[in-house]
């Protein structure tokens, strides 16, 4: 059951329906640009992430933009993408089981589909379905450099996994996936730093190794909105893998740079747009936007543009506000765009992107791939 | 954009495509047919909370074993069990703002509609729908009876509100809304009882104030998992509102007895199947659902009948997992049973329930209601 629209264009920003998720498309356009910007005069590419928007509309305004395609965690996102128009789709993860397997191949027939492995049993699962589907498949090796969650490790591990690759029949050895995640919401850039040194070291290495046995890597990829930077600038990535930098969430506004300010490459984009649904007494007042609206995983929404109201906690329905004396009572009726603490997941709890210039709405826009995650 | 369903009646369990919503039938109709026995001989009613399972066919199986009706937390929520054929709907929350409120006026023609307020200023506003659609609206009172959220306090508040409902000509006043949501989790049962003891203390109050200016409740309601049988033997409360009975979770599974043993009442009926995505080394392995399929607000989830094994961190889709030595090594491909931290918000993460029962798969139903916070 999709969720009806919340507003139609044309309708004052005011007029939408709540809980909504809206995004204002100057700043949107704007972290679109500024991403561009940043990797031009570096060389290396952007494979924007779509797990963040899962959306084939914001993928091609991205590759539009300079893009090389996408990347995705998941088949049912990466299948989205590809009937959305979609021709390079890395999913940047293992995908495990023939029944998830058989559709990846089948999405060869209309598009570059690239998937990762850590583990020599994925090879031939992949090379069987390959050979059934009369596809040729790009495959990954993903190393582990620091995260400790999916990988092999770098060097001699990867290496021998790359050359099962590539001896095998449907499959093109695709390069190295190179994903620090956890350096990505380390709020001092030092810190941020020294893990991505240290997986810049450790893809330095497996590329050489990997020469060295006559294999090249079209792709190093890796690089979140938290770091990309450093892994632009290293000479060893190709492209980049981040995502969030189109939205902006509170968790990334948080990280700082080399000055101990707070990171300003990026506007918040995204929000979301919810009621005053009860309002018993001065200083406190309840959102109709609770976690099942807003992610909390990574902490609490924050309110955009009014730091003096704190959005204190969530249940499933409710986002309970409070605000000191000094503040005019906050009012039943009243909407109140929130910035969610992490966008990806927030995302996924709506159906449709409102996008708003100057106070109007101007698009709806379907979170096609909203739920995928099969 | 549905998921497609991941599974087809006559399946075994294993053959399920992951990440997967599974309710175990057996345990599933164990705890419908012990609620009902629990509640019998207190005359109490059940209105079981639709914010749980989000799914018309579970209503009716409510229903089917003496339910009155049922709750939302959302008029989305309503539409969707009304279109169900579920024909009794208590809206237990606050509606604001007139696209909402004419919707629920429209469902009062194939329904009967209550809805919540805690401010006179909606009084009005309900009273105008009502009139436009020529309907009648059962109108509730929320009392704040400890959880300080919405509700207005009990006593002459709460009378002054209902004499205002009871005014209107197209409302009727429906009583009291008096849900204690911060009790139902204490793990000790004293601390449950401490508080739901000053519920129905407030309750009681109340009902006898608008007793005494010639208003009768026809619904004192609340109580959830955590406390509901204090409520239903408390000669105060009507009808009971508890929703994750049917399924119990991580985190309901915590509370503690009066012998200080876990609340043994109802089983585990609801699962998240996973399947093992990637397993570097002993002792580590990551599954294929994350906080994307399994919500972690309350805790992360835990592993069905597998203590050994620890589901230690969770981000968007990978599920870190970890066990000891002395456990043999968890295989790539492996499929295992998640029982969800928090079992209300997971089911919103799904299109489809996977009934299994002796290892097969029995069932599809739709999670009808997903999503639908409007």
């Amino acid at each position: 059951m999709l969720q009806s629209p919340p507003a139609q264009p044309g309708m004052r920003e005011d007029e939408i329906d709540t809980p909504a998720l809206v995004l204002d498309l100057d700043a949107f356009e704007y972290n679109l640009d500024r991403m561009a910007a940043i990797l031009a005069p570096t060389g290396t590419k952007l494979r924007a992430h779509a797990k963040t928007h899962k959306s084939p509309v914001i993928a091609q305004l991205q590759i539009a933009r300079g893009a090389v395609g996408q990347c995705v965690q998941k088949v049912a996102e990466a299948e989205i993408l590809a009937w959305g128009g979609v021709r390079d789709i890395l999913v940047s993860n293992e995908v495990v089981g023939a029944a998830k397997l058989v559709r990846l191949a089948a999405l060869a027939k209309i598009a570059k589909v690239a998937v990762c492995v850590d583990d020599a049993s994925q090879v031939a699962a992949i090379e069987a379905v390959a050979a059934a589907a009369g596809v040729r498949l790009s495959v990954l090796v993903e190393i582990d450099i620091g995260a400790a969650r999916c990988g092999v490790q770098p060097g001699p591990d990867a290496v021998a996994l790359a050359k099962l690759i590539a001896a095998s029949k449907h499959l093109i050895f695709g390069g190295l996936q190179a994903y620090q995640g956890s350096a990505q919401h380390k709020r001092g850039i030092e810190e941020r730093r020294k893990l991505i040194d240290a997986a810049i070291d450790g893809s330095r290495r497996t590329v050489e190794q990997l020469r060295q046995q006559g294999l090249a890597c079209p792709i190093v990829g890796g690089g979140g909105t938290g770091t990309f930077e450093i892994e632009a600038n290293s000479g060893v990535y190709t492209e980049i893998q981040a995502g969030s930098y189109a939205f902006m969430d509170a968790d990334y506004a948080r990280n700082l740079d080399g000055t101990g300010a707070l990171v300003s490459t990026f506007r918040h984009a995204l929000f979301v747009l919810a009621t005053v649904m009860s309002a018993p007494h001065h200083g406190l007042a309840v959102l109709d936007a609770g976690h099942k609206a807003v992610s909390i995983d990574s902490g609490m929404p924050t309110l955009w543009q009014r730091p003096d109201i704190r959005y204190v906690s969530a249940s499933d329905e409710h986002g309970k506000l409070e605000y000191g004396p000094e503040t005019a009572a906050v009012k039943l009726g009243e909407k109140l765009r929130l910035i969610p603490g992490h966008c990806d997941p927030t995302v996924d709890r709506f159906d449709w992107y409102v996008g708003v210039r100057d106070g109007r709405v101007e698009c709806l826009w379907p979170v096609a791939a909203r739920g995928g995650f099969s």
